[in-house]
């Protein structure tokens, strides 16, 4: 069960962008999104599904099985790789893609704007439904797309990242940079970009310790309280470890299939995220402070507004960093919302796919909430 | 206020041990234990009051002022620096002390035991008090003197650490281990300690950003969701800050004062704490594993119903790693408790006397409590 993760490339295709131009100013050309289809021949309409932090495509929760009360089985659903994944263009596949603070969503749902106009030919979505980051993602859609989107979908998530959870974000994110083969690694990687030479044994060098000091940092943020009380770390299939130290490792050996910087882009733009950037006429363009001063809210409480899109948020009642009470707040600048708690102990990660009770609760209410007139 | 913290030697005096035997084996020879006393002339009875993680004596909350409710203005009090503090004892001033791992609270309630009935003639207990790793050493006192001691109150605290905070302080670690300077000073002082020379640049060296990548690590936890929703960060005489990075690089600032060895062999005891390791007569000795494997529930709650003393119990509603709930767990065993939660967005520091309306509240229930029958 501690075994590294191996990635799973089943089912997916790219669509390429010939010329793509970042918030930050930067122009590339040939930006790839990645992407794959479920009953693409649907005529039920489309739901996209982005990725979360951490997230690749086929470790999506799709709730596309085959079983009747799966709540998109009858919809064409198209899971997206968020720029930056490692799976659409990122730091690690890209040349000049923009560092950590540059990337926004505002570039990553425009990309899958023109993947699912241009090359998809689709015109509109019946939903667009995200976990996490994901649910930013979604969020970002029905703002900048007003028209477009039927139904936003947000899973333990939030229309802009609080104080708290950008915090939290500072932890794995020292303990990465600050790491001595990470420091080691952008040295040769520095070295290899201004043409010198590199030997064999720097050019070998991964950031490993780094990668598993940012895991470790994040896997008591990842459930709750009561779940760690409740001990689920020795127990089913998510955990069933002889010790919390052996279940923190395989959270570590989680990530060591992720290039080091591909993690810093994404959680950089996690604490950048604000849906009051994205008004379309509005947009905040280039650099954004990291030292998360304190946000204007007017803009935010107007982008919220906005929104023509049903939306049904999902937060979990443990979640350490996307709080229930995050999301109320949110809802009483929505036009037209519905709160839906997952009363779970297992904290964000409840909307992610892990615990079947809990998914089987999503299912039902986001089924709920698609066949609602 | 981004200054690092100034050392305050005020009033500071120091007992030496001639020899001390650490539950790890290791013998010393003038063991130090540095504390401090208010109103020593008092016919009222003692409280001793116990430094906490990242305290020194004079940061110690005493409820000692000169207001008539103040809780503990007519005892005798001591405040006790823990071994390991930096002000006793510790990894940073004596040589072949405990490795982190090694220390236990045995040791450090022990060594404050031999203070006050050797040095002080001190012979019972008003109480212990104290605040998180404080409150930890106050359950100690209670299971291995449960005759000396009539009152302990614990505030933000508990009797074993939690999976859950245990799984937090993971973070720190790893954070301060892995980055590029902590590695080589502990490269240097191995040198040294094995005679070889090592060059004035490298003598300097200080892990400066392992212990600020540290401190960034710790400080999402410190208050609660709720305090960085209410962007406490950028009011009051804790905060103040115009952003809150500069909020968090205030919190590696008080660190910087800090020796990095000693952070970790505090890390350690406290993710080690367990009242069941202390019962008399049934100790537990040496190193325990530091994996945490499932928790042995029958020696904590025989340790807890062991207690003979009046237990007051003060944790915060939104404590991050010492939530209320663990406190209720544990009054279900104790004989004579009682639970007062403190109603505050402080998250953890509500014990710590950063937040004034919490404070007074504190001082109100600890006066009440030691004043009944």
């Amino acid at each position: 069960m501690s075994q590294p993760q191996q990635y799973d490339p089943r089912g997916i295709e790219y669509y390429t962008i010939p010329t793509f131009t970042f918030t930050s100013g930067t122009t590339l050309h040939d930006v790839k999104v990645a992407y794959r289809r479920f009953n693409a021949e649907s005529p039920a309409g489309t739901i996209l599904i982005p990725t979360c932090y951490g997230g690749f495509i086929n470790t999506t929760l799709t709730l596309t099985g085959p079983a009747p009360n799966d709540a998109l089985a009858k919809y064409h659903v198209v899971v997206v790789a968020m720029l930056g994944n490692g799976e659409s263009s990122s730091h690690s596949n890209k040349a000049f893609f923009p560092e950590p603070g540059e990337l926004r969503y505002q570039d990553v749902v425009r990309a899958q704007y023109q993947l699912l106009t241009e090359h998809l030919k689709i015109s509109s979505l019946v939903a667009v439904m995200g976990f996490s980051m994901g649910g930013q993602q979604a969020y970002h859609w029905a703002v900048m797309y007003p028209d477009f989107v039927s139904h936003v979908i947000a899973i333990c998530s939030s229309a802009r990242t609080s104080a708290h959870n950008y915090a939290f974000l500072e932890g794995p994110i020292a303990a990465l940079t600050n790491s001595i083969d990470y420091i080691a690694w952008r040295a040769m990687k520095a070295k290899l970009a201004r043409g010198e030479e590199v030997g064999q044994n720097m050019k070998d060098v991964v950031p490993k310790n780094g990668i598993r000091a940012f895991a470790r940092t994040y896997a008591a943020w990842l459930t709750s309280a009561a779940w760690f009380r409740d001990r689920e770390w020795s127990k089913g299939p998510f955990s069933g470890f002889g010790s919390l130290n052996d279940w923190m490792t395989a959270r570590e050996d989680g990530y060591m299939i992720w290039d080091a910087q591909d993690l810093l882009v994404l959680a950089r733009m996690w604490q950048l995220g604000d849906i009051g950037d994205a008004i379309p006429g509005e947009e905040v363009k280039g650099m954004k402070d990291l030292g998360y001063k304190v946000p204007e809210d007017e803009r935010y409480e107007k982008a919220l507004r906005s929104i023509k899109a049903k939306v049904l948020l999902m937060p979990c009642r443990t979640d350490q960093y996307f709080p229930p009470e995050d999301s109320e707040i949110e809802a009483e600048y929505l036009q037209n919302t519905r709160v839906e708690v997952i009363e779970s102990t297992w904290g964000h990660v409840a909307g992610g796919g892990l615990n079947p009770p809990d998914t089987a609760f999503l299912n039902e209410r986001i089924g709920r909430f698609l066949s609602e007139e």
